[in-house]
């Protein structure tokens, strides 16, 4: 499978070391308007640079493409892609803005193409375990999801101030954990609250950093996700899964297995992961893994279009309840 | 300081247990409807066994009541206790109803007596010690607090029946805890939501087993509530206080510290302690020591007929909040 | 079962208490050299004071006799009790000097009443709960037994002077540890090392505050047992089986639930249990019923003169192991 | 800096991985007596295959060497690389036989090149911290030192013949961390007992499978080292420092963060890393880095010929305490 990695920035250079490392996948292009970031890569790992993303799209030895470019090119990108019959994995989001997304959906709904939202979250081995064992029914009827997502540190305001806000752009993972979680469908009621707690310059562009959602799905099934833009005992990323037959959780993940006993306490761990990257670094080469294995054997992909879509309707209907302080009702697609 | 108790059931016999262990209080009188039951108690430790409340009101040798009577019969004997000079130990709540409870308030609003209202988990060692360490600024600026109730399993659907509900009956301890740890005053915005999950008996009485509150302090700060009815892993007690410095939880205490290793997973624990009664049992001492202690040296009682009004004034909004799918406002008093 | 206990210094008096609270039993004398120490008690409970053991030992109402007075009347007392035909349970050690224990079993093999030596930790129940584990088979064949026993302080100068030593005074209760937990019998055996480093006091007197000993039991199972006479962080009382099945242990006990999390680590516990008494102060009732159980119902004792008596062989061997620096050989008695 | 690799195997493949991805080091030669199979390794990371070590060692651009290939190599290729003047980088242990150690030693003493033995535990992220920890004095004064070692399951016969032992295969890198972890020097006294619980056939070629060691250091600081080749519950290492001001541990790390709780217990955390390589894949490119920064800048280099001989003493001594029933004295070199 030759692929086209789109956007030469951090996350796309994560994707093209994980082409290039795969053992089937070749990496054919790199293609970023910067040609020169592009060129860096491409040389590495023997591919060519191009700024102009047809040139890849009308390769026709090009099977695939990774969407990794800045949010706002995704859905042109995804559109051109569909419509050159590639294969898709596009980084989340679609679009911060669901007509954008809508617009998308409309457009690309006759391209027969394998497309997958890179939601990595639901690569990561712990969570992959705790959702294996819902699935294999250990915690029986689930009753309740809990999420916790809390970044070590605040964003700076430059980055808040195109980020969509802390909904879209930071509890937009949780909302696809939940629904992952849960495989919710239907209709679903919503409330948020929202606090600006941890830096007033995050306030003053409107934005909230300690953020909370709750969620009843059509099932009676509750959950709580819990955001906070600041935790200074490191990266705390938590899911709790509880049920009619007991609970499964997907614990914290540290920086090394060091405890420490004294006057002061026992047991104390060290702190953990320091941020995103180095928990879930790892998830992506899983996920491009799944990706391929899906294209390769036309397996149905759970991360698609659809859960893209959701995630982004939940963050739009959280900052409408925090806003207007009202109970708000979704219908979920599928 | 010389004791009437008054009900002579379970949690009467316990109070009953510990005025006659205490160093310096003397059991006077057990006072039941069920004389013979208050016979069987008294006789035990040396008391006088009555049914008529008015012969220890009226005897001045008496310094204080507990009141651990049917919740229906608090009101009454608060009032009567009150202008009788006693002071006053009340098991929670104070009435399932707010009419009764400000109609109390109006009633014995002159007399100058002790009054404290039985939130015994301010009384628990591990609560007892994250409050200290929020006290001590450890967490530096209170940001979030989670509590999590879940019983062992569901009550018998008549004890639901007259349970005034799940936020009534449940989950107004956590409430009280809310308050207690945030110090939380003035106005605070709270919704919730519930669903009948564990026991259809529970749901064909109209009332939930499953149920989440989320609040908005005017501070700021974000504060959730999980309670369920039912986890077979035990009675789950957690409360986890998050703030700008870090974060400390009351962790649930276990039956043994028995731990076990093997190919279906490593460092198991042991159940968590079975029940309400197991966990809380050493906090009823606590509570008549610091009572005890509070009124003979005339210190203000913290768990004040304030906050047991306060826990039915946020369970009321609750109840209202899942009836009607609306954010609630609520004005604390103090 | 009407009691005397003899001793009614700290451990006596827990005896006392626990006999006095027992729905059984029957306080009926105290015994003590210091006669008024012995009416304090005797009063509280409505029991005899008396200073002349012989007197509850005649007395054909008495049943059954605990031995709580100082170490070198034990022989004595165990003798003339057994000789009076009561039922016996004697704080460990029978005597530090294991000629003397071999005086006392001739003395008393055709006295056939039950005797039972308080190795108190049998009945804790966190390691009963590891003893049933093996019983039942979780660890599978057993092959190695850890035992980490370190005080949170070392004891006075005073006391160690007379306290036969760090084998004979805090390693016994670990070397009935391991023979309870492997069942073991036959030949085994036994290096020792020990060192003084925590405090010079120790190393005057000849003594060592931190010592060690290894064990091999004719099975072939492997044992290590790691004293020491102080961990600043609190009672370090640990167990570990582990076998061809997998491990079970007996973890450290917690002052209380708190958890903390911040820059300097997560999830740091309280400090354990301050000390022996707070951790086994439980075992004494629980050790009394299991007495008095046996004894009613004629069943066979545990913990009976045998097991104490090993014990005292093991702390005779470590102590000459470590001096000969030699492995030394032991004959279980049964 | 440029390498040449001898050997081609499982380990050797490690180490030309991680030459091949070093950022300054260029990989030279893949040497291996299987001429194929340096071939497959070379071609991948553009390097030259050899069978005959004389062309990398007579090769001026050619810097530094490790050596992956058998044991009884070690010797024979540290000497000639040493003569050819190569920093050397040797995989434990130098030799079974501590006489061809010293005849190595011997033949070496004048060439003055950088030799590091590979421990590579000691580039374990979680023992590093630990031992930081111990460096910065959080633990006080060392008084204890606890090795736990447990392989997953035992290795076939055919390797356990020619193993060397289970104190000179498995448990030498325990007494390397025992040695780093005091900084001990001088002399020492060691028992050791073993026995053969796990496989019969480890039993009939004379080795045991569960052994355990006991050290007194001329310190004073008591030492255990406890393995066993069969944990049903994955890769057990364990290292706890305790000393006069608390202790440090380093913990185990389990294949993910997922946690249970149900009827059967609570907490239940997944299983150990699976094994040896699992755990410590890591630390080879951290070894590697250190052997680099060491080399390039004339740093002492820690884990040194006389760090590699120390080991193979103190297995040689354990082997002899074993079979001679005795305490065995022991001088370190340094």
């Amino acid at each position: 499978m030759r692929f086209c990695v789109f956007g030469a920035g951090r996350m796309g250079a994560q994707h093209i070391a994980n082409v290039a490392a795969h053992d089937t996948a070749v990496l054919a292009y790199v293609c970023d308007v910067d040609l020169e970031r592009a060129k860096v890569l491409a040389e590495r790992y023997g591919a060519k640079a191009i700024s102009d993303p047809r040139i890849a799209l009308d390769d026709k030895s090009v099977d695939a493409v990774i969407i990794a470019s800045a949010t706002n090119t995704h859905v042109d990108l995804l559109v051109e892609s569909a419509k050159a019959g590639k294969a898709i994995l596009c980084e989340k989001p679609i679009d911060l803005d669901l007509t954008r997304v809508d617009y998308c959906a409309e457009l690309i709904k006759d391209c027969d193409v394998p497309i997958m939202i890179g939601f990595q979250r639901r690569f990561d081995a712990t969570h992959m375990a705790v959702k294996q064992a819902v699935s294999d029914g250990e915690v029986g009827a689930v009753e309740v999801v809990t999420i916790i997502s809390r970044d070590p540190s605040p964003p700076p305001a430059s980055y808040i101030s195109v980020s969509g806000g802390q909904f879209h752009d930071q509890m937009i993972h949780d909302f696809d954990m939940a629904l992952w979680l849960t495989g919710a469908t239907g209709t679903l009621e919503l409330c948020a609250m929202g606090s600006n707690l941890v830096d007033p310059e995050i306030g003053k562009l409107g934005d909230t950093d300690t953020a909370h959602v709750m969620i009843r799905f059509e099932s009676g099934v509750l959950c709580r996700i819990d955001c906070s833009r600041r935790a200074v005992y490191g990266y705390d990323q938590r899911v709790e899964v509880f049920g009619s037959k007991g609970m499964v959780t997907s614990a914290n993940l540290l920086k090394t297995g060091i405890e420490r006993f004294g006057v002061a306490g026992t047991g104390s761990r060290d702190t953990l992961l320091p941020g995103f990257m180095e928990r879930y670094l790892p998830t992506y080469s899983t996920e491009l893994n799944y990706f391929i294995d899906a294209v390769s054997k036309g397996l149905k992909i759970e991360s698609d279009f659809a859960s893209g879509r959701n995630a982004i309707l939940l963050a739009d209907a959280a900052r409408k309840s925090m806003k207007d302080g009202k109970f708000v009702t979704v219908n979920l697609g599928s």
